[in-house]
């Protein structure tokens, strides 16, 4: 097989039908030959590696590896690998840089549902969402105790509080597009301070931090910090951070211990950037009030005895952030145009620059 | 008994113990003859009935029935209910004004706390948090099936949307602080648009209309409307209004037969403005995409078998709205504060105007 058969199209390998509002965007291509995984699963490896020579361009999923194996069934045809995701850890950049392959991925059309189940994990974590709608499930309304304080949390607000005094701290691991859609979120519920850390490498800058304060108006102050800072004087701390080994565990151990007590942890980006075992103990010795993840190290093998998902105050998601019609729609029609884009050799709607990636 | 005893102190009844930090604003008052109930559960109503004659002053919770019995027993020397709760259906107005006695409640130190979960239960709804976490608690997550639109829900912001021609509209029954607290809340989601409906009795208010639009920027509007248009153009419907007689079933099955099959009911404010039934029926039926509830009718006698409980997109919470310490504290305060300014004759912090309510 070659990348231009007989019939002078081109073949592209999609590893998931992207449904009726999309696929046309590709079937109606006629110098295309469109080849499709045709199961509603996750397409098998033997499938891809059998269908890829040839192609001049891939559509792929977080689930499927692109690495050596991959571009080499592939050959010198492929010109664009286009993952509908944001993030690309399962993409071999530096072999991608090395072989002129171009990358297409989808970032800021998942940043509002991403900040949406940041906030409302926020709340669910705090507000023991958990352990309350359980209560119900099971049948206990009926014999629960009311008592002034029972079923409190911390109150993860102060827009309305005649009292001045307080201070309310959002902490960011990262300060990207969903980071600070985020922050924004959280104005209007009273947050007075906003800290962040990121890329470690990078120095802080004042004028950046004031000109994030004016930004993020009414706030008070956005300031870069170091970790411990960050970890000590947040009550809540959102873990926004890509994945990948520089930012392995980078809440761990020393991280929670510094943390508040009252404080809530939210991970939505990736669960390897959380030591789950750290942070069930910390649950489970209360050096933190709750935590709400979306993602967590080793899913989707999660089971019910998992650390994580036995503790009562850890409302766990099976990694919805991006989960809208809205999102999904418009991440698979910018997979879709990315695909297309590289194979004709035109712009790309999000191309991933790859240099200095190898 | 008499509310002067030879002593010369007056006697209050307290139906629950209020804690360490509000108990001593009371016990410290040397002209108080301080009557708690003992036990860590609602307060048994024979305990407040041989103990009330001659009382000056109670403070009591929303399950303890201020009526003619009630009063009668207390006799004369009653000169202040004082609830702890921003609601009072459980207190007879008219009688209370009759009789000259003055009513505490605590409003305000209860609507950050109440428009957090507003907001926290419309996302939990829309995004599918009972089907998802109940998928993570059970186990299926290593086998469930991933798919480009696997666990989407409608997405309740647009913030960062290229697109400017999507709308999103938020609906209050009743606009009072809470429901405006929520809106303010929305605002950084991206709603475009806010219609309310309030006292059917009073007039639309096109100067109010646009007084609330320049408050709320930037939302390009804010209508008072009828409940008809309310349910048809609303993306959540948010039910803010008090409870009682004229708001009951306010959602019935021709609101919700009226509702975009999208959107999202909230109810946080009292299980009577909303009908289950019909609820259920229309969630069964496909009539709205979600519910999220914090009180539904008959609570706390909701079972598992309920039909709204047993509804996978219905989250029901069990009445936390207020439930942060924070507030909880405040309301205590302030019902002992609006206690000591009764049985003194002096300002409370918080009293309703009982004239007209005869």
């Amino acid at each position: 097989m070659s990348s231009q058969p007989a019939s002078g199209r081109t073949k592209v390998v999609v590893t998931r039908d992207l449904g009726p509002d999309v696929m046309p965007l590709l079937q109606e291509r006629s110098e295309l030959d469109l080849v499709v995984w045709p199961e509603n699963r996750a397409c098998d490896r033997g499938w891809l590696l059998e269908h890829i020579p040839g192609a001049g361009g891939v559509l792929l999923m977080l689930s499927d590896k692109v690495n050596e194996e991959l571009l080499d069934k592939a050959g010198p045809s492929l010109k664009v690998v286009s993952t509908m995701s944001v993030g690309y850890e399962h993409v071999d950049l530096a072999l991608l840089a090395k072989r002129n392959v171009r990358l297409g991925y989808t970032p800021d059309v998942l940043t509002d549902a991403v900040a949406d189940i940041s906030v409302m994990l926020a709340f669910m974590a705090s507000r023991n969402a958990k352990g309350t709608t359980s209560l119900v499930s099971r049948g206990d309304w009926p014999n629960a105790t009311w008592s002034p304080f029972a079923f409190c949390g911390p109150q993860l607000s102060l827009a309305s509080s005649p009292s001045q005094t307080r201070t309310l701290t959002a902490g960011f691991l990262g300060f990207g597009r969903i980071a600070q859609a985020t922050l924004r979120r959280l104005l209007p519920f009273g947050f007075t301070h906003a800290l962040y850390s990121s890329n470690p490498s990078s120095t802080p800058s004042p004028s950046q931090d004031s000109a994030y304060t004016k930004d993020f108006h009414p706030i008070q102050s956005v300031r870069r910090v170091d970790y411990d800072t960050l970890a000590k004087e947040s009550d809540v701390v959102f873990v926004l951070a890509p994945g990948g080994e520089k930012t392995y565990h980078l809440v761990n151990e020393g991280f929670l211990r510094k943390m508040k007590k009252t404080a809530v942890l939210v991970n939505t980006a990736r669960g390897t950037l959380v030591d789950s075992d750290a942070l069930a103990k910390a649950l489970r010795e209360g050096w933190i009030w709750a935590a709400g993840l979306d993602v967590v190290e080793g899913e989707p093998n999660v089971t019910p005895d998992h650390p994580l998902v036995k503790e009562p105050r850890c409302v766990v998601l099976p990694h919805i952030g991006s989960a809208t019609f809205e999102t999904r729609l418009g991440m698979a029609t910018c997979a879709a145009r990315n695909l297309l884009g590289g194979v004709l050799g035109e712009g790309m709607q999000a191309e991933l620059d790859l240099k200095g990636r190898t």
